[in-house]
């Protein structure tokens, strides 16, 4: 028997009831506030795109007695406002380009993106997506929205007081996103729980239903209020029959719609990869549209209006059609294609426009969707903020269709065989394929559920299913999703997921992929040894152990503590204290070196009292540290002075060399020859007091430790390694055996981040943040190391014959 | 800049699409098989209770001649079947009894409830709720449904190799329990997740999805081959007009019903809570319940079966309608109350029920939910396997029904101002109802997606999210959920949940509630040390530290660890070495003493040889060791020879009390004390000898220690404290500033755990373990020593002057 008590132990009690009506408050405001701010940019926004279409229909219809202008009306239009928004995103906001779903992806995942929630974004991304959807491109507004919602919730937070943090309310944003897109709140919900997380805590849930479900009530409300719509309704209400939806031997046939369109959705993903990877590799063309940076959206705008335009080829592929027609038309519950006589239908409204005098249906469906697919994935990878997400849905409505209609022709007293006749809908086979493929794209089984708030009808609901379950098997075998394809496009930082199915990486350990030789410093280290491991250690944090007998794990340190640690012993204000007590001793010699050092001790002060200010005065000004990657600019920049000093002070200890070095890139803007002898002499002197202070044993009193770092043991899988790193954004662990260091295990994050003021940081596990983290200041510190060219990398092994040479 | 590189660090890179191919197969068949057995069972069943209900109604309907005859016949049918229901379950597997998600729930956070997932319990689950739903009574189907799943899957995953672990199937069962139950595969995926996790790993969505869907698909598809439906359809179709499903200005009634829903699951969970405790504190009633164990439901069943007899008070609640017949009829899109005048809708089929000549049909609805209510709050603590979500959501209909038909009398022309009249659908609001008031006891708002599945309508969208939130604002505001109750009521151990908007807990940090006194033991201690420890300390595991000057911490030592070094140390092997050593040095004492030593000793390594193998060979079977909760039981059955025993041997070491006390007990089946005087003069040499093995340094090497515990730093918040906690399915954590002990968090396991055979262990934070679990074999020990009675605690304090005076 064994007996859990609860008495007699501390406890982690939450009296839940008595906090909840005392606080509750500010967190629903700001859901409420969210839902509101959201429901109204979703509503003013497909209000301007509409007039924006209109425009151009009204441009168009009117110089319908020239084709030549018209055609200029309806090339112009699209090119123009395209431009616009590429242009303007340009400007204000690079960041808002595309559809934002990765980098909230990434930044959710653990990584801050940091321009890309700003006030500036948020505008750029409004203004810039209205203008692009209104061109009637195939663009999509989902994926931004969500990058809408969210930097919205960054901006609220920022006026509120908000108690569970940012993470938990762009969680909820993202649902709101596609909440009030798409007046789907439940879809929202699961779609941004699909894409952008990978575990998900259940009570962030409710939280992004009651948001998503306000945003989406008021977005249709103000359609009602508007007189658009007379009461709440879905957005592309069907009317399929409700008691006989489909037959159980139609299902056959969504399950091919399934399959074809996993196919599909890999092969989009494929070929938008293929159309950015292309534009990149080709050099010239690269080159050229970089000069030009609005050529490139205005040719494919022109490419693919020309080819839309209604009285040229836009004929066989219904052209005129925006891409709510398309979707509405697609979905009627009428059948277009009776007996396999096209003409029998009476094309009613849009739905004329699939008609063709010398074509039927099929055929300008097929080139409807032969077009779309490439078009879709060209104009998606245009710098606006656009997403892929409706063209995509449109192209699976109209593959549903076409395979409605062949059923439709195949059966036309319907399959069905005890006497009633129930015709095929095609309609019903259309919202099937835009599940499906969407579904196939974006790697999301969510989409079906999307397609019932869209359509307002669920009697589909078990076709839905089968279909988008097969689409996203076959899709995720194939490719990765289209959102993932970006992130790797984009070279964002991110841990791979684990697939399902994959037995072997529950007969890995850790012990079997860890790295034995671990870098640490002991508590008992001197300087010398902190400054060896600096120079041949690039990782950003480093262990702690007690001593190199014991290898007991204290804690690990990061970089830039220890980098600080370094200049503190080595920094100006105790060489100049040095220097200043040997001038004290030694008069005669001060009268040479005196004037130049203490001229550019001046100037460099100024210089650092600058810093300091900028820096918050977190991290001492002082950090003349080695920085590998410095190296061949550093080289670059100094050439003949840097090799000369190398030669002269080789012998000398390393931070000697280091010393002289950011001595003279400070006065390499004239030539300063005549100064070697009296700095040589200095430097001399100097490395000798180095030399001691670097024999010192570290002081860690000053010196920020991580006291718990993650530990893990040898035995523990990849399987649940990989669950740890993940859930709690882990980038390295250390595995420890009964206290002692063994090994290190780090997060291999691929893509690498180059973008500035971007930064790591695990969001869940902040768990571990004993308080503000420093890493703001150390992105700043190591930029001041690089503006001012006093990093240094010292090859120990490097050309040590050439310089020795020089030396003797 | 930071340039996070991927070079040069070892990867946990995992290879998708390379392992895609090879070995998804089992995984999936076993989702596939899940689906299948639960889609049966599930429509056998429904199949089996449609029988048993027909025959009810066939008795009845048969006996209309004579009311007294139909009376017996109505009332002793539900209490036969209810009693066999109790007593087969009581017989077979007791655990099957109850709605099952409160287990599931308390296992898929971290507890393993072992005798849930037998086959015992799923025959006896599937049978006893055959039984009891055949019965009439308004109990659920679908809270059993998601045990049954899981022990489906458990059984299946007997016979097959799993990659991912139980963990991730159940959670996959519990959404194909909803799933097939229902039909409603999405509805069940979200219901499964907001009931039983806390945390949910995305990628077993999928799994859910795809099994869930499976089940239901095959479920509608049994009902289609057995000609009960044309095709796959929804189980409760309704009609619902889809042009204008409701007015925006009836918005507000539906929030009324959500706001009363709210109100309403809360006073169902108190009163079902309160019944349990009533029954429960009435010593009388409940001596005389338990010993007829079938007297409860029967009686239970009498009183609601004989309030529900048509002819006689179920005349006014629709007493003859079955649970899925009076749902249907709720449903109903048409009005049943038109202008006031109920007669003037023809009640065609069922729905006749709800008419009565004498009242109106607002007056059978209230009388209905009234009763209903208590009913179903009754009927669901009987002891038969049961859920309380239909009985609710039938409730929550009418309530919905009844407002809905209020609202229709009360706007007879629709509210609707713009010519056209759109009468208002009482049906949708009986959906509505239906899906706020079970949201509301269960707390969730999943239930709007069942409800859409359920009725293959989503027109009421916005309305039923909106009650929905409602309900469940108020209700959690109010009362656990249903099945957070029976948890408490059952006292299964689980972690409190935290709930939103609690702001203090940002402020608590963990070193304002961890314990700073941590009981520790160190590398060098002695076996006395240990002894001490083991007695002052009840906890589970003890940190292990480097010395007590140093406190760094190494690792966790189970308590059992610990405990089987001490007898190692002191046990019968070691001590009979020693007698036999000492005898041979002094031949004369031992012809006296051998006799009865070397009896007893034979007859102990019998029982022990016994002991071993049933152990496994694990742990070494002398476990002579103190337990402190065995301490009145063993008084109780050792009586006088226990106190003579404490009172010769109290100035003496406490392992010699032990010894000795050891050593009566089992000669204490007859007088022996005559034997007093010889087992003291050996006591007293054994006695010295332990004296000298307790000041023995400790020798760690054949114990299991956990090398890397889980620590926390001082200024973790409470909040994230909890994450980690519930997370990981951590008990317990370490805190500790650089390396060093400070301090010690446990969880506080709310309810304790009597049942047999229960142990807590971590699902999801099973990463930890570095093999095989001790737990099992640890329990099995522990029930060996207390069926020896060789167990004794030392109380060193306790009445001494009393003992004192005795040996003296």
């Amino acid at each position: 028997v064994v007996s859990v008590s609860a008495d007699h132990i501390p406890i982690i009690h939450f009296r839940i009831s008595s906090f909840l009506i005392s606080r509750v408050g500010e967190d629903w405001i700001f859901l409420i506030l969210l839902g509101l701010v959201m429901a109204l940019v979703s509503w003013v926004m497909d209000f301007c795109i509409a007039l924006c279409l209109q425009a151009q229909k009204w441009m168009y219809g009117g110089l319908d007695s020239n084709v030549v202008l018209q055609y200029l009306a309806w090339v112009t239009y699209p090119v123009v406002l395209i431009s616009f928004s590429a242009g303007f995103t340009h400007i204000v906001a690079p960041q808002a380009a595309g559809s934002g779903i990765p980098e909230m992806k990434t930044i959710l995942r653990g990584v801050v993106l940091k321009e890309y929630l700003t006030l500036k974004t948020f505008v750029a991304k409004v203004i810039g997506l209205t203008c692009a959807l209104g061109s009637g491109m195939p663009l999509g507004k989902e994926g931004p929205f969500v990058h809408i919602a969210s930097l919205c919730a960054a901006l609220l937070s920022k006026f509120m007081s908000l108690f569970g943090g940012i993470y938990e309310m762009l969680a909820a944003a993202c649902a709101v996103g596609v909440g009030c897109c798409f007046a789907a709140p439940i879809g929202g919900v699961l779609f941004s729980i699909e894409v952008t997380s990978t575990f998900f805590a259940v009570r962030n849930y409710w939280r992004g239903f009651f948001a998503a479900t306000f945003s989406a009530f008021i977005f249709r409300v103000l359609a009602v209020w508007n007189r658009d719509e007379e009461t709440i309704t879905a957005l592309f209400k069907t009317r399929f029959r409700l008691d006989f939806p489909f037959d159980l031997q139609e299902l056959p046939a969504f399950a091919v719609i399934g399959i074809a369109s996993g196919f599909g959705g890999a092969l989009f993903v494929y070929l938008n990869r293929l159309i950015v990877q292309f534009i990149r590799k080709q050099k010239a063309i690269n080159k050229f549209l970089m000069k030009k940076r609005l050529l490139y959206p205005a040719l494919v705008t022109l490419l693919i209006s020309t080819l839309t335009f209604p009285p040229g080829f836009g004929q066989f592929m219904a052209g005129q059609l925006t891409q709510k027609e398309s979707l509405v038309t697609l979905l009627d519950n009428r059948t277009w294609a009776k007996q396999g006589i096209a003409e029998e239908f009476e094309y009613i409204g849009h739905a004329a426009a699939w008609k063709h005098p010398q074509a039927n249906v099929f055929i300008t469906l097929v080139i409807f969707i032969v077009m779309k697919f490439w078009m879709s994935a060209l104009a998606t990878t245009i710098p606006v903020p656009c997403g892929a997400f409706m063209p995509v849905f449109v192209i699976g409505a109209a593959f549903g269709r076409l395979v409605g209609e062949s059923m439709a022709a195949w059966f036309p007293e319907g399959i069905h065989s005890d006497g009633v006749v129930y015709s095929i809908v095609p309609g019903g086979y259309a919202v099937v394929g835009a599940a499906a493929l969407s579904g196939a794209v974006t790697h999301t089984v969510s989409t079906a559920v999307i397609v019932f708030e869209l359509t307002g009808q669920i009697s589909h609901i078990l076709p839905i299913m089968i279909a988008v379950i097969l689409a996203n098997a076959v899709a995720q075998s194939l490719q990765p999703s289209i959102y993932d394809s970006i992130i790797r496009i984009k070279k964002l930082p991110y841990l791979p997921e684990l697939g399902w199915g994959h037995h072997e990486k529950y007969n890995i350990r850790v012990e079997d992929i860890m790295v034995r030789d671990v870098r640490y410093i002991t508590l008992n280290c001197t300087y010398r040894d902190l400054h060896d491991v600096l120079l041949t250690e690039r990782l950003k944090t480093l262990a702690l152990v007690e001593s190199s007998e014991s290898m007991i794990l204290l804690g690990s340190i990061e970089r830039a503590q220890l980098q600080a640690l370094l200049s503190q012993q080595l920094g100006r204000p105790r060489r100049l204290e040095y220097l200043r007590q040997r001038a004290q001793n030694e008069r005669k010699q001060v009268s040479i070196v005196s004037t130049p050092s203490s001229e550019e001790g001046n100037h460099k002060a100024n210089h650092e009292v600058r810093f300091q200010v900028s820096s918050g005065g977190e991290i001492p000004p002082y950090s003349h540290i080695p920085v590998l990657f410095s190296l061949p600019y550093f080289f670059h920049s100094l050439g003949l002075s840097l090799s000369l000093s190398l030669s002269l002070t080789h012998c000398l200890s390393p931070s000697f060399i280091f010393f002289s070095i950011s001595f003279f890139s400070h006065s390499c803007s004239s030539p300063h020859l005549f100064f070697l002898p009296f700095s040589l002499s200095l430097s001399l002197q100097i490395a000798e007091w180095e030399e001691l202070q670097l024999d010192e044993q570290v002081n860690f009193n000053n010196c920020k430790i991580d006291p718990a770092p993650f530990q893990l043991v040898e035995r523990t899988s990849l399987h649940k390694t990989h669950t740890i790193f993940s859930l709690l954004g882990l980038d390295h662990a250390y595995v420890t055996s009964i206290g002692r260091l063994i090994g290190v295990l780090r997060k291999a994050i691929e893509g690498s981040v180059t973008v500035k003021g971007v930064k790591v940081r695990p969001p869940l596990a902040s768990f571990r943040d004993s308080g503000t983290s420093s890493s703001d200041a150390e992105v700043t510190e190591l930029h001041k190391l690089w503006n001012r060219h006093t990093n240094l990398t010292l090859p120990q092994d490097h050309q040590p014959s050439d310089s020795d040479e020089k030396s003797q």
